[in-house]
C-alpha cells in the first residue's frame, strides 16, 4: 500500500471531499437515484468555491459583530474615563499630555477602518461561483441569477474559469485579518507596557492574567501577549496561502486546497481574539493617579514655545493652509520659540528643578518676551484643552471623536 | 566619528527629513523669518504622513489607469479572437474546450476585482492627517476641514495619535499590490506554458523576449518571467512592512520610516509591470491552428455524459437551486452517465482510437440509450456553444462578459 | 464567566500546560508529595523548552531518514534510466539535450544540501535549556552537564535567560523546512509540466492521481500539486512564527506559545511530503520515446558553434581560469561562432527544415570553415557525451555525480 | 517604441548584464578577438551564479567581522559592569534579580549562534558553479577543480542544471540575516524599554538619538527603533525572494534576477546595523542606581520558597535528572513552599509593606518552619550568587559564560 497525502479527511468540516459526503447523505435522505443527479452540470470545483464563500460570509458577520462590540467597549470607556490625563508617548518617550480617552480612541480609528474594510470584503466575497461546472460553465441553461437570489448572493462571478480557480477571496479576508491582527498587536504592546510595574497605568482582571510556576509574586498579562503573538499566526496564514497560490496556472489546481486550513484557523483566532480584547478592556482597572504622577513640566516645553508664538501681537493663525504663511507673519516664528523653550528645558535640568519651579527672572534671562503669566503654561488640563482642533485632546474634540464613532457603529 | 544609519538621506525624494529641506527652501524663497513659522503647530510627524498620502493618491491614479489599459487590451483581444477554440486546463491537464477569449476574460475578472479594490483603497488613503501636531493635536484652532478641502482630501483622520502613527494605508496599498502581483504571476505562468514549443499557442513579440548568450536558437519569455518573479518582490515589500510595524507601540516610532522604501519600490514595479503586461499581450501572436490541434474527442467525455442526461424524456433542468432536485428526476442521473462516459473513454483508449471514431454499435454496446445521433456530440463548436449559462463559453455568454467588463471600465 | 483564549488545551500533545499534567500524572504514580518536588529549581519555562527540543530532535531524525530515502530513489532511477536523453529547458524553452538522469540528479544536489543543513540544524537544537529555572538560573547547584548527558544533549545553553526565551531553534527548523518545501515545489512543477499531454514524459501511478467529478477522461496529478501547494503552508508556518517573535522583549513571553502549532504542523507536512515524493517517483512511468521525440536539431546550435571553435587548429582549452585567455587565442572566438550558428538556425527556419537536413554547401555558404564533417554534430548522444567536465551530462560525469551522492548518503 | 522592464540596468553593480560589460571591457584591454572567447563553454548563467557567490563570500566575511565586534563589545561591557544588579523580566513583569551582565550575555548566546550559522552558510556558498555552461555543462574538458582552486572555492556544484538554477544560497543568507535581524529587534526592544523615563536603566549617546521638531525636551532612541524596524526590511527581502523562487521550473528562469536586489540591500542593511549596534552599546551610559532601585523584596519570593525547600534536613538536590526525585524526598516539596511564599507576598501586600519589613512572627504565623534567619533571604546579592549552576547569575557562572564566549571568538 502506497502512502499518500491524507487530503481527503484532513481539514475538518470544509475539505474538498465534502461534496461526495453531501451526495452520499442526500442519497440516504431522498434516494441515491435522485441524489446522483446532484452533479449534473455541477462539479466539486464550483461547489467548494460556493461552500467556502457561504461559510465565510456568515463568519464575517460574526467577526463584524465582535469588532463592533470591541468598538463599543472602547467608546464606553472613552466616555467614562474622559477626565484622566496621562502622558502620550512618541518613540516610547514621554511627549505631551493627553486624555486616556484619546489613547483609547486612537485605536478606535484603526478598528473603525478595519470595520469599513471588512464590510467591503464581505461584499466582494458574496459573488456566486455555482453554475460554472468544473471549468467551462454549465450546459443546461441554468439561471444563475435566480440561484444567486435563493442562496443570498449579491452578484455572479462572470467567468467560469475564474469562478473555480480563484481563492483571492480567502486571501482578501486573510489580508484584512492580518491588519486587524496588527492593530491588536500594537494595542496589546501598549497595554503590556502600561501594565508593567514601572508604568502601572492599568491592571488586567485576574481572568486575563496567569501566575508563575516558580515565582509566587508574578501576575503576567498572558492574554495580551497571546493577542500580540497570534497576530503572527494570522499573518502566517495569509503569507502561506499567498505562497501556495503563487504562480500556479489558472483554474483549479489541487494547491488551492491549502486555502481551507488557514481560513478556518484565522476565522477562529480572530473571533476569539476580538472577544477577548473587548472583555479584557471592559474589566481592566485604570490608575489615573499613576497617569497623573507621570506628567512632568518638561512635557509642556512645546506649550511654552507656543506661548511665545502667541505673544506676537495678533495671531490670526493658519485656519487655512494656503493663507497660513501670510497670517503667521504676525507672531514669533516657531523655529525660534522652539529653540528658546529648549534653552529653558536645559536650564531646569541644570538647576535640577521642574520648569515650573524656575523664577520669572530665569525665564526672562533667556528671553525678554516671557511675561509674568508664563507659569500659567504649566497646567496639564490647560494643555490638553488647548488642543481643540478636530482630532485633538480637548474635551470637545474627544467628544467629537466619540460622536463620529457612534455614527459608524450605527447607534 | 561614530557610525550611524544614513537615515537622513537614504530613501529618495520622500525621506522623513524632507521637512527640514522644505523649510530651508521656503526660507530661500520667502525669507527665513516667515519660513521659520512653518512648524507652528505642525510637526514632521503629521507632515510626512500627509506627504505620503498625497503622493500615493496620485500614484494610485496612475496605477488605476494602467490597470484599465490592461483590461482594455484584454477586452479588445477577447472580442477580436472570439472564434478561436482551445483546450481549457484544470490541474494543467486538458479539460473541456473553451474559447481563447474565455481564458482572456478569466483574468479580466481578477483584474476587475483589483480595480474595485484599488478604488476603495484610494478612498481610504484620502484622509487628512495634517493638523495633528507631533501626537497630541493642534493648539491654534486650525480648521482641518478647510485644509482638507484645499489639499483635496475627502475627510479627516479623527484622532491625532492615530494620524501620526498609522502606516496601515501603505500596508493596504501593498496588500492590494500583492494581489495584483499574484494575478500577474498566474497570468504569466499560463502564458509561459502556452509559449513553450510543446504548447505553441502564443508567441511574444521580439521586444518581449531575449536570446541566449550560449544557445543561438533560443527565444526566452523574459518579460513574463520578470512579471512572475516581481510578484515576489512586491510580496516581500508587503510582508517586510507588516513585520516592521508588528507590535510597536502606538504613535510615531522611527520604525515607520521603513514604510517609504517598500512603497516607492512597489509603486514603480507595479506601474512598470502593468504597462508591460498590456503591451506584451497587445503585440503577441496567437496560433489558433495549434489550439485547435490540441483538442481531442476525449475532452468531450463530459458532453457525452450530458448527452445521456438529456436523453431522459423531459429535462426541465435546474433553473433554480431549490427546485432542481425535483426537476432532475426526469433525466438520467449524472452520476450514472459520468460512469458510462468513462467506459467509452476507456474503450477508445483500448482501441487506440478517438472516441469519435468508434461505431454506434460500440456505443450501444456500453449503453442502449446512446442514439444514432451520438456522434454529433463530437463537435467542439457545439460544445462551447452549449455552455450558454452566464459565465460560460458560448459566444453569447462571452459577449455578456465583455459587456459587463466595459461597464466597469466606464466606456 | 469571561471568555478567554483556550490556550491551555489548544495544541495537542505539546502545549505549555503539559507541565502541570506531568506533575499530576507523576503524582498518581509516585505520590503527590514527591511529585510536588518536580518544580524545585525548575519552571515551566525551561521544561517546555527542553521538551520541544527533545521532540524536535527525534522528529528531525525521521525527516532525515525520509530525505535519505528520497535521495536513494533518485539515485536508483538515475542509475537505471541513464540512457534516456531528453531536452533540458531554460526559461521553459528547449535548450540542450541532457540525460533524464541529469535532471533527476539536479534535484539530488538540492536535497543533499538540505540534508547537510538538516544535520547542522539538528546539532544546533541539541543544546540543553533545563536547569535555567524561570529566567535566572538554578539555585540548587544542579549539574547541568550530567543532566545533558542523561538526556542525550550535546551541550548546554550557556545563559538562563536565553534558554527560556529562545524559539529560534524552531525558526531554524522552519526555515530549513521552507527551503526543502521550495525544492519539492520546483520539483513538482517540473513533473506536473512533464505530465501534461503536451510533454508526456512521465505518468504517475494511479495511487498518486485522482479523477474528476465532471470529466470522465481526466487524470490529475493531485499529489504533485499538493506537494507544490504545501510548500506555502510550511512557508506560512515559518513567517508566522518569525512574526510572532518579532520585537518581543527578551526571555519568556506568552507569544512564544505560538511556536508549537507551526512546529507540529510543519513536521507532519514535511514527513508526509518527503515520503510521498519518494514513492511517487519510484512508481512513475517514464516515456523515453517521447523525450527523444522532443529533441530537435536546433537544440544543437551551440554544438555547432562549438564545432567551429574547435576548428581553430590547436584548441588547448581553458583547463584553468587564469590561463584560459591565452590558450583560447588559438581557436575561433565563440562570440563569432555563436553568431554563425545563429545564422544557420535562421536559414533552417527559412527553409522549413531541420538543420541536419541542410547541405554542406548551405553550411559553407554561411562560413567556409564548416567542414564535410559538420553533420556529425547533429547527434544527440554525441552532444551529451561531449559535456564531460564534472557536473556535465556525459555518462562518466553522471556516474561521478552518483558516486558523490552515495558518499553523502553513507552507503 | 514598446515599454519594457529596464532589467538591463536596474540593480547596481551586480545585474545579469554585467557579463556583456565584462566582455566589452576585456575587449578594450586585450582586444575584441580574444575577449570574444570569454563565452566559450561559458554562459551568462554560470557566470552570474559564480559572481554572486564570490561577492557574497566576501561580504559574509565582513558581516562576520561586524558580528564578532558586536560580541566583543558585549563581552567587554559584561566584564566591566558585572557588579550591577537589576530586575530580570518575564512577560515584561519583574521576575528575579540578575546581573546586568547576565542580560548582556543572553544576547551574546543568540549572536554566537548566528555566528556559527553564518560560518556554516559561508561554507555552503563557497561552491563553484562555473563550468556548467548555460544548463548542460561544458564541452571542452575544462578542469573545474583547478578553476575552483584558483578562484578560492572549496568544492564544486556537482550538477550543471542545479548550478545555474539555484539561488538557494541567497535564500540561505537571507534566512540567516533574518534571524540576526530578529535578534537585533528583540535586543532593541529591550533597550528602548530600558531607555524610557519609567525604567531609566540606560541612556544612549547623543549620536544615537534625535530630537523632536515640535517638542524641545525630547530625546528619541531613533537608532534602536531603526534596528528594530529594519528587521522587517530584511525579513521582507527573504520572504520576497522565496516567493519569487516558488514553484518555478528547474534551471535558470529570469525570475531569479529578483535575487540580486534583496541580496544587495540585505547585506548593506546588516553590515550597517551590526556596526551601529556595537557602537551604540559601547557608548551608552548605564544607571546601576536606577537598576538597584527597581529591585523589591517580592522579587525574592522564589528565594523564600527555596529557603523552605532547603529547611528539609538534608537536601541532596538533583545533581542528576534521573536520581533527582529520590533525593528530593528529603526536603519540603516546592509545590508547597511556592504556595507558602505566595501567602507571604499577599500578606506583605495587605500590610502595604515590603516582605523584608514583616516580623519573624508574621512569617511563622504562615508556617512554623520559617526560622529566625528568614530575613537573610532578602539580599539581592545573595540571590544572584545562589544561582550558581552553569548559565546562572552568580559571578562565577557569568564569568564562565564570558570564557565560553571568548573561546568562540577565538581570542
Amino acid at each position: 500500500m502506497l502512502p499518500n497525502f491524507p487530503f481527503r479527511r484532513s481539514t475538518a468540516k470544509c475539505t474538498s471531499y465534502i461534496h461526495t459526503a453531501n451526495e452520499r447523505r442526500l442519497g440516504e435522505v431522498i434516494g441515491t437515484n435522485v441524489a446522483g443527479k446532484l452533479h449534473t452540470g455541477r462539479s466539486r470545483n464550483d461547489q467548494i468555491a460556493t461552500d467556502m464563500r457561504m461559510w465565510l460570509r456568515d463568519e464575517l458577520d460574526l467577526i463584524e459583530e465582535h469588532l463592533v462590540d470591541l468598538l463599543k467597549v472602547i467608546a464606553q470607556r472613552a466616555k467614562q474615563d474622559i477626565d484622566y490625563i496621562m502622558p502620550s508617548y512618541t518613540h516610547l518617550q514621554r511627549a505631551q499630555p493627553i486624555r486616556w480617552s484619546h489613547w483609547l480612541l486612537s485605536y478606535a480609528t484603526a478598528f473603525q477602518s478595519d470595520l469599513e474594510r471588512l464590510r467591503f470584503t464581505k461584499k466582494n466575497i458574496n459573488k456566486l461561483p455555482l453554475g460554472s461546472g468544473a471549468v467551462a460553465g454549465n450546459a443546461f441553461g441554468i439561471d444563475r441569477m435566480q440561484m444567486a437570489k435563493e442562496l443570498g448572493f449579491e452578484s455572479l462571478i462572470m467567468n467560469s474559469m475564474s469562478a473555480v480557480g480563484d481563492r483571492d477571496f480567502v486571501v482578501e479576508v486573510l489580508q484584512c485579518a492580518s491588519t486587524i491582527g496588527s492593530h491588536l498587536s500594537r494595542w496589546s504592546e501598549d497595554l503590556i507596557i502600561y501594565s508593567t510595574l514601572e508604568f502601572s497605568y492599568i491592571k488586567l482582571a485576574d481572568a486575563y492574567t496567569t501566575g508563575s510556576s516558580l515565582m509566587p509574586q508574578k501576575k503576567n498579562c498572558d492574554s495580551l501577549e497571546l493577542l500580540r503573538g497570534k497576530s503572527g499566526r494570522i499573518f502566517g496564514a495569509m503569507t502561506g496561502l499567498m505562497m501556495s497560490i503563487k504562480g500556479i496556472p489558472s483554474t483549479y489546481n489541487k494547491d488551492l486546497q491549502e486555502s481551507v486550513q488557514p481560513m478556518l484557523d484565522t476565522v477562529k483566532t480572530l473571533k476569539d481574539g476580538l472577544q477577548i480584547a473587548a472583555r479584557l478592556l471592559a474589566t481592566a482597572t485604570i490608575y489615573p493617579d499613576k497617569m497623573r504622577a507621570a506628567l512632568s513640566p518638561d512635557m509642556l516645553a512645546t506649550d511654552l514655545a507656543e506661548y511665545l508664538v502667541r505673544k506676537g501681537k495678533l495671531v490670526l493663525y493658519i485656519r487655512s493652509f494656503i493663507t497660513s504663511l501670510a497670517n503667521l507673519s504676525a507672531g514669533v516664528p516657531f523655529r525660534e520659540t522652539h529653540h528658546l523653550a529648549g534653552k529653558m528645558v536645559a536650564l531646569a535640568e541644570d538647576e535640577n528643578k521642574g520648569m515650573d519651579e524656575l523664577t520669572i527672572e530665569q525665564f526672562q534671562g533667556i528671553d525678554k518676551r516671557f511675561g509674568d503669566d508664563v507659569l500659567s503654561v504649566f497646567d496639564y488640563e490647560r494643555s490638553v484643552e488647548l488642543k481643540d482642533a478636530t482630532g485633538g485632546t480637548s474635551r470637545r474634540a474627544v467628544l467629537e471623536q466619540l460622536e463620529a464613532l457612534k455614527k459608524t457603529l450605527g447607534g
